[in-house]
């Protein structure tokens, strides 16, 4: 299986930089969207040619409008049409035959009300499909590019933002009014502003692939509610967010997190899977940080755009209040930094610049009554700290607090340092001059130590993400042939679960360490079995009937001579026989007891969507208790199995607690691994738990211990 | 032990609500605090008499300044002083004799700066004690009262708040600065706004009883930094919240969150227990909803202040936008709401006045070009719906929407119903008239759907909180003379660790149910002994000197003959022999070996400032792995006890998962009790460990399998 099958690179230049638009709908009428569109493009200021097309109009605003797109002397870049749904088909048929290199479709009327609109977006489809011309939407605002050089706001917004460096990808047009909205109350401006819609040619992929390339954009955030393709996705962002320079950080919101009703699922594996875990594994194996609100996405984001990323995480503070001081430092340790030690010549000299009374050991309190001075003469001495990575500067509005001057010499330091500065002026109406002065000149403010830490956080986590280590899928040499037999004789039999012997001998093939096993189907065989196995051990009962062979009592352990293996062996055979329906008996596994160890569970649920997902998580009760378990697409890299063990939350248990030994770390990871490529190989296998692999202490190894593998025919993955 | 030693009630009327006010320290300087406050007292508005005193000025902003307190003709009530610290003491004198009722020290300069400032604060006491004057401070920015008939603004703050019915108390002056601000920005109102300083004489506990019976105040909030007693705290706090009508909410931030470098602790329970534990435990026992940050505050807190609690969890949000309804929706599951699902009868009404493209299930979609008459219908007709509990408006800033009209809608819902409203304008600037008409009219605001569903969580938490089952500190009938006498022994022998023989006689008399158990000092007895208890048996060496008496080989499980028992005894006795240090050998102790159930451990650590504090948590690895324990101050009510075993996370186990039956509960309740009498009675116990406890199913009990106890003489609550 290829890593990444990448969507057809398309040229999105007619869409973000058309040199003239045609805008089929354009209104007179103020309350139409075709006003309010025309509106925003002409006070846009936008650089190239305007063609409004109503066949009932003869000018609007001034412009010349023509009845229709034939009309146009010219050919066009853009198509932006706002029909009603029925006929945009034709209209769009109409533009790409003008000429059009690419189509914004606002009109709603598709998808989103069933029945004819599915058809009518179908037929979009194929239209844009057929011409090759890229389509936004339909059902959406539109698209507001702030380069000067175009300056287009081809959008319903009420506002068009402030140029900067974040492009905004949403998919729900509505929210975009609100996020607009928010940006002009915080002065935060944007490079490209994208309403997603309908999804139904243009998505998320196409626009990464752009804004991958686009000089403008440094930062880029998304409102998601779902992804078309997972696993491109992952390699595109970790294109985006590492191996083009310098990284472009990506934020989002997957809203929807409500867990979904469980769905019916044979596996562990498959009923821990919600559709969220799914997409925080992605979200995690992709590099991209997500987000639970709106606050959070911009709050990152302006650090993102504005600041350099923290070279560590040691953290100074700086305040004129002990309270906000203490605050701060508890955010900063919940959030994963650390309060910087400072050099004794740099507390040395903190002592000569602020009065006695001052605390002199971070959180920096440089007293209630401190004006721009004092601030000046403490900011400049704590960012020369080489244990300093990053400040964060607080201000309580107290009587004689200079705001403005203070903020003044909070972005001169700014703009001397190539330290991150994170603010928080405390207050709202009293600091707002202040806050207006640290917008305008790009250093970030917040209205609470907590957002500044957790900020800062999340720019030191993703500090970490750019510097892990890059490694590869790796490719295990394995008896591919072993395994295809076993599996197609199972599907020829229409059988969907395996039977223990047929699920070892897959893992067997795919080199997973295993306890020995044996089959037997004789008193003679069973004792000269275990015999060769070595006593004490296990005794399996195979059918394929018997899926839940425990509850049956199809499973004798700790058997320890001849006399208890023979015995069992008769109990179990006795078992059967008094079993109602006939089944399928194909004698018993013979199995060496393990020895105790660590008890973890590996497992694979492919996802009808995403495809294989491989889980891991301690064993046991806990893992249903706690759901401690994580989850990643498959393939895997050898990083992304050692992430997928560190983090569940008890993986303390497996480095060792109460002076014990750390457990074999390395050879869980390596049977992830395996499990990635045996999933990948074998689209036919729907679902595999491995419960339990037994895990000992660094250097001795893992070893299975049952494992219990689904497969289902005619999945759409079915033909790889 | 009581349940509760309550402070001295003392009047803080003339705090509060002086006819005349004296301040020792009022300056014509305008940087100078005295002329801030000076300034504030008769901008505010107050109703009574001031005096300001200065020997060096004749009169300040007109009025006549006297040179002595001597000086004022009359009587005072409350003296203000602003001078330097070394003559606080003597101020503070002259205005007990001047007949002040109390008294506001905002000068610093004591206990925080160490040396000197701890013996003039220690004077300061004196003095308050001496005279029965009720003293504020030192090191605050002093007290603000809005009661328009008396309009106090006793303090240097830059803003005279608003009037409303929340209290503030804020055990730092800087933040309260930035609150003011804060809150001036959100239109937010207090009743009063009280600097604590550095607690000499008043403290949190004193405002509380004040608060309590204040008319003007509806909810309480709180920074703190510590609590001077917490189990005097959690009785009064439980009277604010429980037993007065209407309770009246108590939000707190307590800062230093960050953990504490675990202390040299002999005990589980002390290992585990951090200081920030036990501030959880007591705002946990006490109803008090502690919040992360000052944001979290008071977005709760315009909520309980203005809206009536929700009958339920069952929300309906009105939106006029899918996204940031799907937002909501995610959020209010997270925060333990549920969304409403609506009466046939209700959607068919939402039919009639919506237009088709409407979303009619929960959330409620009026779309992107909705009107005030279009939410108007659709909140008028969910707000009667009998399966909705509160209701949350979403508005979106469209190009159609007439976001004054539809916050006037709210405005007029909310006044006719008695469910709570709470609202998201989402943005800043084009959104800021509706949410002025909003704040206007106490209808809260949020600025992102997730705070107003975490407020309305919080709420609905505090409701249940209120209806909880009140039930009573158990006195269970104990031989606490028997337990006296092991304990007395032991700290006759200057022993702290006490044998396990000791620690089991102590559980016993005080009616923990125990596996049965026998001590025995030679072959013959250790037979007859485990005969008597029936086979198989555990044997633990009994020496006060093997603390870790399993890591010396002390321990032998499972014995199930009278060989296995002779055997082990000799190695036992072997083992003894050869240690180096000549040990106190006191035998073996005989138990039978317990029958597997579910390991839980109950502990109790004494802390030095709170008293004794037990702990909850599932025994084995998973308690240190995950910290999953829950800790409660001593004594605990029933109810107590319930919420401390359903409060850990692993909770689910207990209740049995993958169809096991449930754990004996009830069972375990009890013996936390008893623990917390055990605790109670006897203080120079200092550490308890019952670990591990084991639980049956539901009906079938506990028994006590090992337990540890450690006594301290000389602890400071020796003499109880």
């Amino acid at each position: 299986m290829k890593l990444s099958v990448k969507p057809e690179k398309r040229t999105l230049k007619s869409l973000f930089e058309p040199k003239s638009i045609a805008i089929i709908g354009a209104s007179r009428r103020p309350e139409a969207v075709g006003y309010a569109i025309l509106n925003n493009l002409i006070a846009g200021g936008f650089k190239g040619k305007i063609f409004p097309v109503n066949p009932k109009a003869d000018e609007i605003f001034g412009a010349h409008c023509f009845s229709s797109l034939k009309e146009i002397p010219e050919t066009i870049d853009l198509a932006l049409i706002i029909v009603p749904s029925t006929t945009v088909p034709s209209i769009l048929k109409e533009s790409a035959e003008k000429g059009a290199q690419a189509a914004i479709i606002i009109s709603a009327g598709f998808r989103e009300i069933g029945g004819e609109g599915i058809k009518l977006e179908a037929e979009v489809k194929k239209i844009a499909d057929e011409f090759h011309i890229p389509v936004l939407g339909p059902n959406c605002l539109g698209m507001i590019n702030t380069d000067p050089s175009f300056a287009i706001n081809a959008s319903f917004s009420r506002t068009m933002p402030r140029a900067g460096n974040i492009a905004f990808l949403s998919q729900s047009g509505a929210l975009c009014a609100a996020i607009l909205d928010y940006a002009k109350g915080k002065n935060i401006g944007f490079s490209k502003f994208v309403s997603l819609g309908n999804k139904t040619d243009l998505n998320e992929l196409d626009m990464l692939q752009y804004l991958k390339n686009d000089s403008k954009t440094d930062v880029i955030l998304m409102y998601l509610e779902d992804l078309v393709n997972g696993r491109v996705f992952i390699d595109m962002v970790r294109e985006i967010t590492g191996e083009i320079s310098p990284s472009k950080p990506i934020l989002a919101i997957k809203s929807g997190r409500t867990p979904q009703g469980a769905k019916a699922a044979s596996s562990h594996t498959g009923s821990l899977m919600g559709s969220d875990e799914v997409y925080d594994a992605i979200f995690a194996q992709a590099g991209v940080l997500r987000v639970d609100s709106v606050e959070e996405l911009f709050n990152f984001a302006i650090g993102f755009a504005n600041q350099p990323l923290p070279q560590g995480n040691r953290v100074v503070v700086v305040t004129n209040a002990g309270g906000p001081g203490i605050m701060a430092t508890d955010a900063c340790v919940r959030y994963g930094l650390e309060m910087a030690t400072l050099e004794p010549s740099t507390i040395q000299k903190l002592k000569t610049v602020l009065p006695p009374t001052a605390n002199f050991s971070n959180p920096i309190d440089v007293i209630g009554d401190a004006q721009h001075e004092r601030y000046e003469a403490a900011l400049h001495t704590v960012v020369e700290d080489p244990n300093v990575d990053a400040l964060i500067v607080i201000l309580t509005p107290q009587a004689m607090t200079d705001i403005e001057e203070i903020a003044k010499v909070i972005v001169s330091l700014d703009r001397k340092t190539n330290k991150p500065v994170l603010t928080c002026f405390m207050g709202i109406v009293d600091v707002s001059p202040g806050v207006k002065i640290l917008e305008e000149n790009y250093v970030p403010h917040y209205s609470f130590p907590e957002d500044a830490a957790r900020t800062l956080g999340a720019m030191h986590r993703y500090q970490q993400w750019t510097l892990r280590p890059r490694t590869d899928v790796k490719k295990f040499q394995v008896d591919a042939k072993a395994a295809d037999k076993v599996l197609s004789e199972s599907l020829q039999k229409q059988l969907s679960f395996l039977c223990i012997d047929e699920s070892m001998r897959i893992l067997q093939a795919y080199g997973f360490p295993l306890l020995p096993w044996q089959m037997a189907g004789s008193i003679e065989e069973v004792i000269s079995k275990a015999r060769e196995i070595g006593f004490p051990v296990a005794m399996k009962i195979v059918s394929p009937q018997l899926i839940h062979k425990f509850d049956v009592g199809g499973v004798k352990l700790n058997l320890k001579n001849e006399k208890e293996v023979e015995d069992a062996y008769r109990e179990v055979v006795q078992t059967i026989a008094v079993k109602p329906p006939k089944i399928d008996f194909r004698g018993v596994l013979i199995q060496a007891m393990a020895r105790k160890g660590q008890e973890v569970i590996l497992g694979m649920n492919r996802d009808p969507h995403f495809g294989p997902i491989l889980m891991f998580g301690l064993g046991g009760i806990y893992v249903e208790a706690l759901k401690d378990v994580t989850f990643r697409l498959a393939p895997i890299r050898e990083y992304g199995a050692r992430r997928m063990v560190e983090s569940i939350r008890t993986y303390s248990i497996l480095k060792g607690i109460r002076g014990q030994k750390p457990s074999d770390i390395q050879k869980i990871m390596e049977c992830l691994e395996r499990l990635s490529q045996l999933s990948c190989d074998h689209p036919e296998i729907s679902e595999i738990d491995i419960n339990p692999l037994i895990v000992y202490s660094e250097g001795e190894g893992v070893a299975v211990a049952d494992a219990r593998i689904i497969v289902a025919p005619n999945t759409k993955f079915g033909a790889a």
